[in-house]
């Protein structure tokens, strides 16, 4: 059994990650740490979790986590993750950082985020944690870069098209769409139920700092220096859910049932990926509560395009599920451990 | 490992049923049952189960079920169940029908539901099944007639006070409130998004067949011959939850400290039973996706009632989880099994 | 035309004046006073009014207004209004004060609101806006206290049965239900999207300020000292709308068809007031964006109760719209004038 | 006073012509004709209409509509509304066909609705009521084809850019999201809360029926013979809204300042469409209950391309609204007459 600690512990992907390793039969979870409310019991703020927490939530002591703690993911925000994540960088400790702090170059970083990044160093020894695609790497380090909700969706979408030359990196668009609980715990007007309620929301409209990020990794995979993709982002009034609906130009003649058996066969091995028949798309309540990302594609012989949409629940493919995803593959546990449950319908 | 059934498997107590055994220790789930749409695989209807069941759904054939099968869930429609349910009343078959025709006196189930009732006999061997109150009798018998949503949530927040004669049984008011799942998967005026959204639906005012159901199983706590409440259920814009807000008269001088002291005695050996601290009243979302049933009260010295709010999964609680929260019961497995997870929040 | 301004102008009750007063024939709405934000243009803050308001809103300068005002709409917070109010007592302007200030007696103010009452002179000289049952009043005084929203669909469901003694004053339950936009503009973790949707809420139970405003108002109707009712309110996953579920104790032998037929003949004269057929309840959706209070009732022989639903829509009858109604009666403008549309449906 | 009919009234379409017309001041809706449901009262179906109409609803009777009525709304189903838009072609009554039937060719009619087409005549002398483009050909006719939903979103966006050569025509993608009113009021699975609520749902990808009516009136435009468009379609889980957001290349450089400006040019004479400032995009929200179209645009300098969200209700601009714009504009009468309400908010 290894000792899990969660940093950063009272926004929704903390509480995510709660819900989800409260099902993990080789972790468990011994302490959630809270610098704005240590000493609070999390059921104060959460009666959801009632009878389920017995201790207080505690101040960071990253000394103390070295040596009683194994895993520890950081649910902190931007820009205050990079410097913990240093602390266990030659550590034995596995630490997942579920924040933007260490998935783009410092460049980016710099540009997109507008904070200062973390070290080359840090940088370098995080592996960016799209379990699918980049395993190998995950099993090589202590240090995970988890990724956003949005490049989740999106590179499970695009990367087995590009790696079979199907579609072209240039021109791809990306229409994204998320549930509120996205936009994160802290209420703001834009989180108002009065105000997101019966309305579509577009926002960062070609500003969203996840537009690096999926160039990034595009790159790493076509081998290509610059990759530039548009990404427009939504808010949809519903709580949790993303979909990513993805334009591609064609790079050769293909028809849509050729296309659907190239996803089949990229991911034969992935159990959480589900690619739908042709003719059918996936729905973002069909993954609601799990793990899973459903795929669709349909190639649009009219315009010379691929359309792919791909479907995740935020806070779990998106966030605190692929974080446990990855704690799996670095500890060679069954990738499904703990995350083998149904979607919850309707 | 037992075998389990689920006649009647397309609908939504079904499906929250293939959810929740998915992940249960000792029951495998290895037959589904549907008149309408055997020879059909249910991923046809419910793409977010894709992958997870190979064998299409069978048609009705009792004897071979009670040769093969341990446990069967009967998720089939009231007027159905009750003829299903009798061919497995001398057999060795566990059988927890989900529906109300094992629920209330053959009388009231002609005056209410308005069709034949089931034979006395199968009254009689039927338990009811809120576990936390009969537990005895679940023990004792192989038919489990599971409880309704509204009647679950009403009777567990009211048997505590009324046994402990804090209230009077004249006089209670169960306000109930309910998410549209509990008006079941059949499309109609009734469910359409665009009537439902942004809406609250009073329905079945003073006549809904849950009422009679509520009056029979306090009549068995409180011994009185003949006990009348008054239940109104509304219709409220969102998928799954369900509330009671209770009005019922003061018996005896007593505070909300006392009567929450009360519920903790009452519930102290149940698990599913979160009592609420002084001035803290559960909501819907509290209990999403688990089978808890969260209460809070409130003595109005104003007026002298107790005010008793009660939340529960309607899905879950009241009706999938407690089917399998009976199951254990009858196995004398830990009521839990199968069922420990945490809400799903937010 | 008559010159109005609204003081407070950035709520959701001040939105919904400038919505109705926009088709108002004889009201010119010129100025909009916002303390925190005068110098701003309204649109920056709801794009949706975008070209529709050319000046910036102003600060508060009494004098001015009444000098250049004939008609003052305060849709300031509880505890500031009344200090406004008491300028225009003895001046020519209109005042509609939408706030709780005015509304209940200094004493009962001090209990429920925890604030320091308005003068007595003030109290006194305020006439309540339930339109309806209170039009002689309204038409002799220039200060309107425009009722609560609960206390608005509470009152007009339950004065006709009381006047006409069909049930009894005491043993009233109110289970009272509201969209979210009733809680407010201001951001908080209660109006946050991701908490309020898919739930249900209960709130200030036993402590709601509308308690001793609908006590009141019952006991001017039944001249009795002092009536006692039970109300709570619930949070429901919608924007608008408001549903009072109520339940009184019947005081005679009768049926639901005469009940109709005695709201029928009470609001005989009242083109906002809507009645259903016996057996037919109003959803809150009947009435969205209008001034109607549709009304449904049922006796229940069996428990000798009479229920009742009442719905409004909580922005347009449950205040702006109500205000404008006063202020139509006071003006002895036809009461309808600027009201008489259509709910917006679905 | 012009007298007008609503064909086939019982539809969403035809609800919401019916909000509309009661607010008209030279209009009067005289006759409501329903073939399933004549001599039926609307308020049966529609509780919120109660106290409105007293008339039950008619057969219909093509010449009397001749010869007592001057304006025919048909809300009737696509297939059926060419059939009796026919029979008013050589009168004087004026017609808008709020079904799909008019808006392309016969032979894109064929190979996307795969139904017979309406004769070519009718075709021809039908002018397509996107008010704002096609104002002079709309004037001289007295068939009016209303345009979908998505074009009209789609249209107003595009067209501008398009006329000042800053886009081009080949490369658009279409992402359309719209509430699910847009289904219609049939119950199904597809519209039945518990599957939409919480949901986002990709529907009709490749095959949308919009995407030629789209391409036809681009074509118009640019003068060229073929535009090829991608539209997909999305339900979102709100009742109300509908949302375009566009992905265009840029023929010409330029930046987000300019197109604002060109936009705000070509439609200054349009009291209707709004255009939002620089870095601001508009909510489907603001614009709900309304017939106003509002515009966002920002120019993509890293993937040049002119991203552009159009949003409407997709009940008034985006069908009813629009209907009584066109009618207004044949009249003579202001374009606003009878449309000039705010938005409904929050």
């Amino acid at each position: 059994m290894k000792k899990a600690a969660i940093i950063g512990g009272t926004g929704y992907g903390a509480i995510e990650l709660i819900r989800l390793l409260d099902s993990h039969p080789y972790i468990e979870l011994t302490k959630i740490i809270s610098q704005s409310q240590h000493g609070e019991l999390l059921d104060e703020t959460y009666p959801h979790l009632a009878t389920y927490l017995a201790n207080p939530m505690e101040e960071l002591n990253v000394e103390q986590l070295i040596h009683e703690i194994d895993i520890v993911f950081l649910a902190t925000p931007a820009g205050i993750a990079k410097e913990i994540a240093a602390s266990f960088q030659d550590t034995s400790v596995q630490c997942v950082d579920l924040s933007g702090d260490l998935r783009i170059s410092s460049e980016d970083y710099q540009t997109w985020y507008e904070k200062k990044p973390a070290s080359e160093s840090l940088l370098e020894v995080a592996a960016y944690g799209l379990t699918e695609v980049f395993q190998e790497k995950i099993k090589q380090t202590n240090i995970i870069s988890n990724p956003g909700c949005f490049p989740t969706a999106a590179l499970l979408g695009l990367i087995p098209m590009l790696e079979n030359n199907i579609i072209e990196s240039k021109g791809i668009m990306i229409d994204g769409k998320t549930g509120i609980s996205g936009a994160g715990k802290n209420p703001s007007a834009k989180t108002h139920f009065s105000t997101t309620n019966e309305n579509v929301t577009p926002y960062k409209i070609g500003t969203h700092q996840h537009t690096p990020e999926i160039e990034r990794y595009i790159s790493q995979v076509t081998k290509e220096a610059s990759v530039k993709v548009t990404l427009t982002t939504h808010l949809i009034p519903m709580t949790r859910g993303l979909m990513c609906t993805m334009y591609a130009p064609l790079h050769m003649d293909t028809d849509t049932n050729n296309v659907i058996e190239l996803y089949k066969q990229y991911y034969k091995h992935s159990p959480f990926i589900r690619i739908r028949k042709p003719g059918e798309f996936p729905s973002t309540k069909d993954v609601t509560g799990s793990n899973y990302c459903d795929i669709g594609a349909y190639v649009d012989k009219r315009t010379n395009q691929l359309i792919i949409t791909s479907a995740i629940d935020n806070l779990v493919k998106g966030a605190a599920g692929q974080a446990i995803q990855n704690i799996n593959v670095m500890n060679e546990w069954d990738e499904k451990t703990g995350l083998s449950f149904l979607p919850i319908y309707p």
